[in-house]
């Protein structure tokens, strides 16, 4: 790589950083990337010799949430007793805790939109879609009679299901509750969730 | 009443319903008091003898909305069988609808947040708690041997539940399912749900 790429490179992954401190610290809202540039010391402009737009700094941000997440659930899969159904539980309480660790990161990857009419990039689709395995897998083993599509409409539900109790359960608004309290209820619902579909 | 006073609630009513059509076509983030006010006739600072704040402005359109949201699942128990577990069904997919038909009405019941330091008023908090008593009902008749506070955390979880099943299903984004396909599902796994906790 040129002295000049080397440079493009590092500056890149300095943008994407301090974009992930800013939302992190205060949300998308918070986003500016005149502050970003300032940061990484480079003009305004230059910002986009990085990235193409703010969408792709914030999806890039995304990715690296996502990844995140990724290794979490990895983690609570083998953490715990083999049997599909409890790997379901912990992997629902692996996403609440993960949720309320990354608070700002986690809302901006469900509250950004692009910009109307861009649609979102086949890399980040993919990076979202790849999730939905540690759902499918153990769904797989419990439903083995169920086509793939089938299992695939069952895991998203499944997902937006626990998504909703914990975005509901995290909101400090309609429902506020105590984050273990709100574990244990998460647990009673998937468990009850996988008894009536099984 | 006075004329001024007549004059009054009838400017604040206008105001109220210019907003609740500004949310409706463009969301919160189209609402400007500066447009409302133009509308109606009235100045711009003679907004705030109508209504405190624009927060104030919003939970009063949110409370219209959840008056129709009543409405609908009002009518919802009583279209059916009156076993609990069919009415839960109806009703949460009577709640998708409403979301499909009132988007972006509906997303702004959860989507506004106070400005900092300042708690929802007793009487929004109120209107949002009144409707759980279309969940909490049927559940009661289900779950006999729960006590009041217990019905309320399951109810809680039931609706957050239904909730992100709605928002994501909705969302063209991450998930975006054709309606009917999401009423099914929802039907689907509500009687899971159902099932696993009797």
């Amino acid at each position: 790589m040129s002295k000049a790429l080397e440079r493009r490179a590092k500056l890149r992954e300095d943008l994407i950083l301090a974009a992930e401190r800013s939302i992190s610290a205060g949300g998308l809202a918070a986003l500016k990337t005149r502050e970003l540039a300032r940061e990484i010391g480079c003009a305004n402009g230059a910002v986009y010799n990085l990235v193409a737009d703010v969408d792709e700094l914030i999806l890039l941000v995304g990715s690296r949430t996502l990844a995140r997440l990724d290794a979490v659930l990895t983690e609570a899969e083998s953490t715990g007793p083999a049997s599909p159904a409890e790997t379901l539980v912990r992997i629902a309480v692996a996403y609440c805790d993960f949720a309320a660790e990354n608070l700002e990161l986690w809302r901006a990857l469900f509250e950004h939109r692009m910009t109307p009419g861009k649609p979102v990039p086949e890399w980040a689709v993919s990076d979202q879609m790849n999730l939905f395995r540690h759902i499918f897998a153990p769904l797989a083993s419990l439903l083995p009679a169920r086509s793939e599509a089938e299992l695939g409409v069952t895991a998203r539900s499944l997902f937006s299901a626990v998504h909703g109790m914990v975005l509901l359960g995290l909101e400090q608004k309609l429902i506020a509750v105590p984050i273990e309290a709100l574990r244990r209820e998460i647990a009673i619902i998937v468990r009850a969730m996988i008894t009536g579909l099984t």
